[in-house]
């Protein structure tokens, strides 16, 4: 058990019981914990409040980092701001801090309308939300973004999916599956019964390089990003910057994330319609592809787009890549910020 | 030993006996043999000569299938057109078909430079060549093509390197660094003394997937192209073209190509300075990025051209990307064809 998850790294956060949670696989996650930190003030007709979503590894912490902030667009002075942690990231009820029998390898698959439903509960049972401002996130973040959009459509004013996909395509399944097999290929991994995380760091360096590889773009590597912010060699950059972020991780959490982004799916809920399923939207939608994407490319985006009812597309600009998730491209987080000002000034 | 290389899959082709061949990283080949094949006659002034180089895995055969033919471009009725084995492949001397002890993760590490050198060994030694009309190769044959380029300029009338750059980049590096891991994470791979190449069929898939990943383009997938290729499933495909063009290589000779590819960069020549180096160039160059690589992108090719006097920039497109070099999308390969046309019809 490792104390990367802990309250030190990813904290403070406060905990909703979720009980047994019954999951959309035909699970059930007892004594569900869902995880989260809110930021500002409802206001008295409850009309102020923002859900910021979660990505693959992703906590509140790094998410309240990057997207929250005075005088930026999530702003608590004027909002109430809910950062969720998705289900399995390490810090909600997560494979690595599950009790006994359904811990590790044995927790339950998880899909993306599990963690929406969850959150649904929070907003509802815990705050008594009717409807969100707006519902924003990245990635996997993104993913939830659209099935909330989708699945509950009086409840989402606004959207912003940024760098993510309604429906998970064919690409994204591979390069997920080839993540997935970075781990479960170390024999360290034995079937996910190691005895420490760290023991299957073999795997976990392979899945950094990956990420390494799909995470940024091209350009970001010709164009000496990596030196630029301070590391001199791509051995550092992959050691320092990629392992660093991935190494201490739990590889059943990632795994249990892995396997949920991979069928992430909106129109599961109209009988695999993707049209007749993004075609409910009602929420006013901006979509945010970033421009050197090599994993929800501009076109996959706009795809998805030209399928949602009032929605608009901005892609935005940054060779990091899918990566710029992280907001260490200044001039990309002030266009992202821009973009939500609108978002969020619109009548909607 | 596998039958896979046999005469059969890739001949006919001739031997080339180099006898003992130094290596640029300090070792030798001994009694190495370059295995090449040739198509047409070579003019009494020796001026009508093509060189084809080979990619990463590919051999004589499917170069002949994707390049030559009647009324084409490389057309074996106007040129005598020579296509070389790549030191590794598995037709010319590679791990698997050396004799012991140097055989296995005993055969010595390769260079683009020692392909090239043996090349050059062959089209002067054994023909008499003193210039190329031209030489034209993809991926590592493009790497082969921008090393004849600058490192035997006055030998070299025309190149026409294809998606592959000369100087190997970073991201490119990291990304045949997890192919690399996806075989030597395989514990049958035993550090390379694996009994059958057979035994590292786990390996050998993962290859196959992230070549499926990064080979290929998101609009490839996005478009239903496995489909139209005759693959109903994502699954299919990945088993039955991806692992059914790579399972059956021989792991050793993958990673002697590997990381030959690794470290391609014709800067060698001059000390570090790729500027210097490609300035060397004399050969009118058309530089030939495909639009939707997502290894050797447009930017990074373009980046070199205009280092190359003499040179110009097309684009093939095709959203097969960087796989586009085996051949399955026409229009791109006619596309291809206009340009080598255009290119041989030059005075150079």
């Amino acid at each position: 058990m490792t104390d990367f998850y802990g309250v030190e790294n990813h904290g403070p956060y406060e905990i909703f019981d979720l009980g047994d949670f019954p999951l959309e696989e035909g699970g059930v996650i007892r004594g569900c914990k869902l995880a989260y930190a809110a930021f500002g003030h409802l206001s008295a007709t409850k009309d102020n409040a923002i859900l910021v979503t979660t990505w693959y590894s992703g906590t509140s912490k790094i998410m309240e980092k990057v997207f929250i902030g005075p005088g930026r667009p999530l702003d608590p002075e004027s909002y109430f701001i809910i950062v969720v942690n998705n289900l399995g990231n390490g810090i909600s009820s997560s494979p690595h801090n599950s009790p006994a029998p359904a811990c590790g390898p044995r927790f339950p698959r998880v899909r993306i309308g599990d963690d929406v439903r969850a959150q649904h509960r929070l907003i509802t049972e815990k705050f008594g939300i009717e409807r969100l401002a707006l519902v924003v996130g990245g990635s996997m973040g993104a993913q939830q973004t659209w099935e909330w959009a989708v699945r509950f459509p009086d409840m989402v004013a606004r959207a912003a999916p940024i760098a993510g996909t309604s429906k998970n395509t064919e690409h994204d399944f591979l390069f997920a599956e080839t993540l997935i097999e970075t781990i479960t290929s170390d024999p360290a991994w034995e079937d996910g019964f190691y005895t420490k995380a760290s023991d299957v760091h073999r795997g976990l360096m392979r899945h950094a390089k990956v990420w390494g590889v799909m995470g940024w773009s091209t350009e970001f590597y010709r164009q000496g990003r990596p030196k630029a912010l301070g590391f001199p060699t791509l051995e550092d950059f992959v050691t320092s910057f990629m392992f660093g972020y991935f190494g201490p991780m739990d590889p059943n959490n990632l795994l249990c994330m892995a396997w949920k982004w991979q069928h992430g799916d909106v129109s599961r809920n109209t009988g695999g319609d993707l049209a007749a399923a993004l075609g409910r939207i009602t929420a006013k939608t901006v979509v945010l592809p970033i421009s050197h994407d090599m994993i929800f490319p501009i076109s996959d985006c706009e795809a998805e787009h030209k399928l949602t009812p009032n929605s608009t597309l901005e892609v935005l600009n940054s060779i990091d890549g899918h990566l710029a998730l992280q907001g260490l491209d200044n001039s990309m987080m002030t266009q992202l910020d821009r973009a939500l000002f609108e978002l969020l000034s619109a009548s909607a």
